[in-house]
C-alpha cells in the first residue's frame, strides 16, 4: 500500500520530565517500550506534543539519545529540528545526526515574516548540510503560515524532502497534496496527517502514516484503526475513531478562560498517561499552567468511560 | 522629565554578517561607535532588527559580548533574550548576565498556543532567575499574541518589569500604558515605542524611550527629533520625522511578491548602512532572500534625497 | 440513514447574470431542471456561491421565487438569508416566507465584533420571528468568526435549529458535531458539509448532506458519490471524489496576484456551467473582476479531461 | 490650514433607539442640536458608532433624512453607506442622494474575499454613479482587509475619492497618506482620522479631520482639543485628550467574557449619553447584549470623574 519505510502509526511522543523539567528518562523508556508493544510503527521526538518549544537544547539531546536508544532499531525515529530559521535549524539537525535518528522533521520559519521563496530556500540549504530524509511539518497554528502544496510536491519530487507531516487541519488541502503525489509518481514521498480525529478517513483517502497525538494515551486504538482500514473494515476503524473523538475532549477538560490550548492539552496528555501508567508524573516545562484536581478527575471519568483505566 | 537611566533614542541595531553568515565583529564596533558619536542614549542589540531570530546562540552570544565590550559603560545595552518559553529564554538571560548586559529584553511565548496567565508567569519565573531589569517587548507581528496592558502595569509596579518596549503599532494602547504609568507613579518604569514613523508623537504623548530600527541608517536624525521635542521644539521635530518617513521607503523597494516583509525591511537597513559606509558588508542570514541591483539603486537614490549620501 | 428531509446533494446554485446584472431567470431556470434532472435533493440558493453578498435586496427576491417556482415541490428549497444582524435578517427571512421558501440558512453576525452569546441571541430571536426550519450556517472565511460546537447542538436540541452547514474546512470539528448529534439522539438535526472535496468522507463519517459548490459543473458526480457511499462502495466514491478534485483546480486558475479568490472560484464555476450550456452568460456581479481568455481556455482544457465537454 | 469643506471635529452620531427599535428621532434631533451647539463641524451618520450594521433600510433612511434635515445646512452631512459589494452600496448612495447628504462614506468590500483590484473597481464603480464627494472608509476590524495607501492616492489624485476616514488604528499608514496628500498637492482631499485615542496627534500631523465616537459622550472636549492645536497650544490639546483617555474606559466597563467589544463600547457610548441628558434611551439593536447595572453604575462614575455628570 506504501512505498516508504516511514508509514502507519508514527506517534509524536510527550517528553516525561521531572519536577525540575529536566527529562525523565526513564519513564520515557518506558513509554517508548508501551507504544513499540502496542505495535506502532515509529515514533517522532520533539513535535508539539513533545512540548519541543519548551526545551532548552541540552534537554532535547537527551530526548534525542534517549530516544534511539530506548527505540534501538525497531521502529525509525523521527527527529523536530523545530527552531526559527536555518541556521538555527542546522544546529538541532546536527543533534539529530549525532543522536542516530532516521529522519528529521522542520517548519517554514518562524517570528520572521517569511515568503514562500524564502521557506523554499530554507528546505533546500538544510537539504544541502545533511543526508537525513527531512519531512516538511505544515503546522499554521505554531508558526503562522501555510507550506505551499506546490511547493511541496515539487521538493518532494527533487528530492529535497522525503515526506509531509500536514497538521493543517486542512483536508481538502492534504487531499490535494496525496491526489499530486499519486500524479507525478511521487511513491517514495511519505505524506502523514497530524490529525488525530480523521485518521481513518486520511488512511483511506491514501496516507501513508497518521501521527496522532491522542496515541501517547491509547497506541492500541490507533494501531487498530490502521489494521482495520488495511484490511478494509471501514466500519471498525470509525467506531473506534469515534471512540477515540471522545477520548479526545480530555483536552477540552481545561477551560480556555483558564490556560493556553497547548497547556491544556498537553496537561491532559500527560495526566491521562500518568493515569494509565505509562510516564510517573504529569509534570509541563513553564510557563505552562497545571491542571486542577477538578480536571484531572473528569479526566480519569473520560478514561474509565473509554475503559482505558 | 523621565526618571530611568534608560530613556531617549536607543536603536535596535543590525548585525553586521560576514558573507560566511557570522558576525562581523569589525563593522559591529564601527556602528556602535558612529551611533554614540550621533548621540544615541543607549543600545539595544538581538532584537528584530538585529536579526535575532536567524542568529544561533554561539553567534548570539558574540553580538553581545562585542557590544558590551565597545559600549564599554558610556551607554546602556539592552540584550534582546527571545526565544519561545522560559527556559530557553532562561539561558539566553545567562548569556546576557555573563556578557555584561545592562538589561534584558523578553516577548511573551511564542510557537505555542498561550494565554495571559501563562505569560505572566514566564515574566515572573524570569524575575526569579535574574537581577537585571527586564523589557517586556510587545511585538505581535512576531509572536502573533499581545501583551495584555492591565498585566504589563500590574508587574512595573511589582518591580518585575523594568520597562515596556511596545512594537505593537498601536499609538492607542501605548498611550494608555503611559496614562496608567501616570497615573500609578511608576516613574522609573520606562516606556519605549519600537514605531519609527511617529517618534515625535510618542515623545509628545511621554514615552521615555523610542527603539527606530532606521536609527541604524540615520541616528542623527532620530537623535535631532529627541532634542527638538525635550525643547518643546515640534514643528522642528515633525519636519525630520516626516524626512523620515519618505527614507523609511526603501523597506518597501523589494515588492511583497518576490520576498518577506522582512528581509525587505532589513535587507534595506543594510544595504544603507553599507552604503553610507557604517559597514562592509550588507549580507542578511538565511533563509532571507537579498535585495537585487535594481532596488539596491533605488535605496541609493533615496538616501540622496534625503541626504545621507 | 437519515431521519430528515433535508439530506443528500444539495448544490448551492451559482446565479446566473445578464450583462446588465440582474437575474438571468431563464438560465436559472434551465440550471436549476438541469441539476433536479440529476438527481440532487434539494437546492440552496443565495448562498456564497449564489453571489448573495453582491445581490441587491430585490435581485434576491427574483432568485427566491424562480427558484421556488421552478423547484416546484420537487426538492426542498433553502435560502440563503445573509445580512450582518438580526433586523436585516429577518428582512430577508420575510421574503423567504413569501416566496416558499423551504428552509432558511443563517450565518453569525458579521461586520459586528460578536460574541457567542450574542450569536445564540441572534439564532433565537430569528426563531422567535419565523416557522421555517434554520440552518445555522459555519462560514469563518465570509464572517470571520466560528460558531461554538456546544451552542449548535444545545439549540439544535431545543428546536432552534434544524440544521447546520458547515464551510469551515474544519474536518475534525465537523466529526465532533456528527457524534454531538448521535450522542444526544438529534435524529432530526440535519448535519451539511459545505466543502465539496470530501465529500465522501463526509458522508461516510454520517454526514446528513452535502452542499457542494462544484455540483452546480458536475451535479452527476456528487450524486454518484453519495449513491455509492449509502451503497458501501467507497472504492468507486473515492475515485469520483479524485476526479471532482482535479476539476476543483479551475478554480485557481486565475491567479492571486490578479483578483480575489471569491471571484476566481465563481468565476471559473460560472465560465464551466456556460461551456457546459448551463446557463448563457459567465457574467459576474461587480466589483469582481472576470476572467480573461487564457484562463477560460484552461477551464475548458480541465472540463475536456475531466470528460464534461 | 486646509482647503476643504469636511475639516475639524466631526463625530459619527450613534442612533438612538426605541424599545421595539425604531429610531428615536426626538432623541435624535435634541442630540445633532447638542453637537452643534458645541462647535463640532459635521456630522457624520450610520457609520459603526451609529450601528449601520444592525439597522434596516427603513430605519436608514429615517436617520438620514432626520439628520439632514435636523442639520438644516448648518454643518455638512456625511452618510455611511455600508454594505457588502458595489450593487448593495448603489442602493445606500440613492437613499444619501434622495435624502440631501452631503457626502457618502464607503468601505472596501467585505463577506466576499477580495483584492486590491476589485476595491479599486469597487470605488470606480460608485463614482461613476454619483456626483456625491466619497469618503473611503478604512476599517479592517469589521471588513477584514486594509485598504492600500497607493491606490486610496491615486483615487484621490483622479477625483474619484474625496477623502479617507482612517478607522485601521495604524498611525504609521496614516502618517503616510498624508504626506503623499502633500507631496502630491491633493490640498482637497480631506483626511480624517477615526481613532478617538490620538485626535491631539493626528491633527499635529496634519489631519484635516477626526471622527472621534466618544464625542458623542463629551463634545466639547474634542472641539476643545481641535482649538487648542489649531492655535499651536499642544500642551493644553494633550490634557484634554489624556482625560478623554480615561473618559475612554467605559467602553471596557462589560467585560470580554460577557458581551463583544462593539456592544460593549456602544452599549457605554448610549448609556452615558442617556446619563448626560442627550438621548431618552440606551438600548442597542439586537443581537447586542445589555449592560448590566453594575456595569452602568461604573459608566457614571467615570462620567462623574471627568465631571461630565
Amino acid at each position: 500500500m506504501t512505498a516508504t519505510r516511514f508509514a502507519g502509526v508514527i506517534p509524536p511522543l510527550c517528553t516525561p520530565l521531572h519536577d525540575d523539567w529536566t527529562i525523565d528518562t526513564a519513564s520515557f523508556r518506558r513509554h517508548i517500550d508501551g507504544q513499540l508493544t502496542a505495535g506502532v510503527h515509529g515514533i517522532f521526538v520533539l513535535g508539539s506534543s513533545g512540548e519541543v518549544p519548551f526545551l532548552p537544547d541540552g534537554h532535547r539531546r537527551v530526548v534525542l539519545e534517549t530516544a534511539v536508544d530506548q527505540a534501538a532499531g525497531r521502529v525509525p525515529v523521527l527527529a523536530g529540528c523545530i527552531d526559527m530559521t536555518t541556521l538555527r535549524v542546522l544546529g538541532h539537525v546536527r543533534d539529530a545526526e549525532a543522536a542516530g535518528a532516521d529522519a528529521i522533521v522542520v517548519t517554514a520559519p518562524y517570528y520572521t515574516r517569511t515568503h514562500v521563496a524564502e521557506i523554499e530556500r530554507h528546505f533546500r540549504l538544510i537539504r544541502e548540510h545533511t543526508e537525513l530524509p527531512i519531512f516538511a511539518y505544515d503546522i499554521p497554528v505554531a508558526v503562522h503560515n501555510r507550506l505551499d502544496r506546490e511547493m511541496v510536491l515539487r521538493l518532494a519530487a527533487e528530492g529535497v524532502l522525503a515526506g509531509l507531516k500536514d497538521s493543517s487541519g486542512d483536508e481538502a488541502g492534504f487531499r490535494f497534496v496525496l491526489l499530486g503525489k499519486k500524479e507525478r509518481g511521487l511513491d517514495s514521498f511519505a505524506v502523514f496527517t497530524g490529525s488525530e480525529l480523521v485518521v481513518d478517513a486520511a488512511l483511506s483517502m491514501g496516507a501513508d502514516g497518521v501521527v496522532p497525538g491522542l496515541a501517547n494515551v491509547d497506541p492500541d486504538g490507533y494501531v487498530a484503526i490502521h489494521r482495520h482500514v488495511l484490511a478494509g473494515e471501514l466500519d471498525a476503524a470509525r467506531r473506534i475513531q469515534e471512540r477515540l473523538l471522545r477520548l479526545f475532549t480530555i483536552t477540552d477538560v481545561a477551560p480556555p478562560a483558564r490556560m493556553g490550548r497547548g497547556s491544556a492539552a498537553l496537561g491532559a496528555f500527560k495526566a491521562a498517561m500518568k493515569l494509565r501508567g505509562f510516564i510517573d508524573n504529569a509534570v509541563m516545562a513553564p510557563p505552562q499552567l497545571p491542571l486542577n484536581a477538578e480536571e484531572l478527575l473528569q479526566i480519569k471519568e473520560k478514561l474509565a468511560e473509554s475503559g482505558l483505566v
